[in-house]
C-alpha cells in the first residue's frame, strides 16, 4: 500500500464530502493537506476542526505543490473547475472527483485534458454521504466499510486507478469496484437516484394534515429518510442521468403496476410470487 | 396507571408479535400470562423463553382465567377465533388484537359478540414489528417508544379504550393515537402498505446478474430492508385494505409520473420544487 502520508493532497470544495474525506486523512495522519472554497467561511471552518493544513479561494499555490487532487465540487462544476486551472496542477498529478454521475463527465475529459496527458483523472464515486450539506456536517465515519467505485476511462493507467483504489481503502471504504462510466451509470439510476425518486413521491404523496407521523413505523421512515435532500445537487444529477434514470423508473412502474393489478384481481398468488422474489433478492443483497 | 401485574393475561398466537409482547410482559414481572398456539413446538419455546406459565393448543383452561386476551394471529384468523371460542371467555374479560388491517374485522365483531355483551373487543395495532416472523424472532425491543393506534368501535367503552391504552404504555409503547377502523386502514395504507409495496417493487425491477451489491449506499439498504417480507401475511394484509392501498398507490404514482415529466422536459424547476415539499415534509414528521 502507498503511504498517503508523503503525499501532498488538495480537496477542492470543503462541503459535507470533501470535508469528511478531510477528516478521515486528519484521523490517518496526514499533514499535508490543502483545501480551496470560493467560500472563506468553509476554508476557516476546515482550519478550525484541523481538517487542512492551509486553504485558499482560488488555490494556485496549494494546486501547484499536490500529488493528489480531489475535487468534491457540484457536479456541474466539476469540468470548469479543470479548465480554468489545467495550466496550473503540478507535473504528473492525478486529479480524482467524487460526483454521483459519471457519463457526461467522462465523454469531456480527454478534450479538456489533451494538452496536458501527464495528468490522469480517475472518476471515483464515494457511496457514503449525508442528508445535510456543508462541511459542519463532515463526518468520516460514513465512509467506513462503504462501497467506492471507479469509473474507468480508456486514457487511464492501471497504476493510477491502483492508486485511487488504494487511496479509497486508506480512507475507510470497504470495497472499491472499477466500472465503465456507462455501466456506473446504469447502476446509480438504480441503487441510488430511483430510490430518491421514490422517497420523494412517497413524501410528496401524503395528504396534507392527517398528522401522519402518528401512524408511522420504522418502514416510513427508514424510506423517506432520504426524502430530506439537498435540492441543488439532486436535481443536477437526476438531470444528468436522464436517460438511464427514466428506464429504471419505468422498470419499477412496471413492477408497481403489477402489484396494482394483483390487488385489483384478488390475486394473492402474484402477490406472494414477488414477495417471495423481493425477499430472495434483498436476501442475496 | 392500571397495575397489570395483576392481570391474568393470555397471548392467542405465540408468533414474532405475540412472543415480542410476552417478553415485555415478562420484564415487567408479569407472573400470569398464559399462551395458545397450534404448533406445540412455539408453546415449548415459549415456556422456556420464560414468557409463558402456561400453554395449550386450544386454551380452553386458560381463557377461562384471563381477564385480557391479546389475539396475536394472522388477519383472517381472528373472527374464527373468535366465533369458536365466544362461550369460554370469561364473564366481562377485555379482548384485543395486533392485525394491521381494522376494516373488515370492525364490520363482523359487532354480529359475532352479540350475544357476549360483557365481552369488550378493542382494536388495537402496534406498529411494530421485524422482518423476520415466528417466537424466535422476538424482542421487546422494537416496541420501545413505538407508535400504537387503537381503531375505535361504537361499541367500546372509555374504560376499555383506555385500559388499552395503559396497557401499550405499560410494554413500552410511546404514543398511543384513538382512530376510526376506517381511518386506521386509509393511514396505514399509506404509512405501511404503500411502502411495503414500494420496497418489493424497487426490489423486484433490479436487473438480474448485475451483482447489485457492490453498488449500493445506505438509501438503498434502507428502502428495501421491508422487501425481506412474509409473504403470508402480507398478500393478507394487502387484499384486505385493497381499496385503501390501491388509492395510495395511486397517489404516489401520480407524483412519481411528475418526477419523470419532469426529467423528460429538463425541468429543473418542477424537480427542486418536490425536493423542497419534500424536505419540508419529511422534517415535520
Amino acid at each position: 500500500m502507498r503511504d498517503f502520508r508523503n503525499w501532498h493532497i488538495t480537496i477542492a470544495g470543503l462541503g459535507v464530502i470533501g470535508g469528511s474525506g478531510g477528516l478521515a486523512l486528519r484521523k490517518r495522519e496526514c499533514p499535508y493537506v490543502y483545501g480551496i472554497d470560493t467560500n472563506p467561511e468553509s476554508l476557516k471552518k476546515a482550519l478550525q476542526m484541523g481538517i487542512i493544513r492551509e486553504g485558499d479561494t482560488q488555490g494556485e499555490e496549494l494546486l501547484k505543490r499536490s500529488d493528489l487532487v480531489v475535487i468534491a465540487l457540484y457536479p456541474g462544476l466539476v469540468a470548469d473547475f479543470l479548465r480554468e486551472r489545467k495550466g496550473i496542477f503540478a507535473k504528473g498529478a492525478l486529479l480524482t472527483d467524487v460526483t454521483g454521475v459519471k457519463g457526461q463527465l467522462a465523454g469531456e475529459l480527454a478534450g479538456i485534458l489533451k494538452d496536458r496527458p501527464d495528468l490522469d483523472f480517475i472518476l471515483g464515486h464515494p457511496m457514503a454521504g449525508r442528508e445535510k450539506s456543508g462541511i459542519e456536517y463532515a463526518s468520516e465515519v460514513v465512509f467506513r466499510d462503504a462501497n467506492y467505485l471507479i469509473a474507468v476511462r480508456p486514457e487511464n493507467t492501471r497504476e493510477h486507478i491502483e492508486t485511487i483504489k488504494e487511496f479509497a481503502l486508506f480512507l475507510g471504504f470497504g470495497r472499491v469496484t472499477e466500472v465503465t462510466p456507462d455501466f456506473h451509470d446504469e447502476m446509480i439510476a438504480y441503487t441510488s437516484q430511483l430510490t430518491h425518486a421514490i422517497a420523494v413521491a412517497l413524501m410528496t404523496s401524503d395528504i396534507e394534515g392527517r398528522d401522519t407521523g402518528k401512524y408511522i413505523g420504522d418502514s416510513f421512515r427508514d424510506l423517506t429518510r432520504i426524502a430530506n435532500i439537498n435540492e441543488e445537487l439532486w436535481a443536477e444529477l437526476f438531470l444528468a442521468n436522464k436517460e438511464a434514470l427514466l428506464a429504471a423508473m419505468a422498470a419499477f412502474s412496471e413492477e408497481f403496476s403489477r402489484i396494482e393489478t394483483a390487488l385489483e384481481e384478488n390475486d394473492p398468488e402474484t402477490l406472494k410470487k414477488m414477495f417471495r422474489r423481493s425477499t430472495r433478492r434483498r436476501n442475496n443483497l
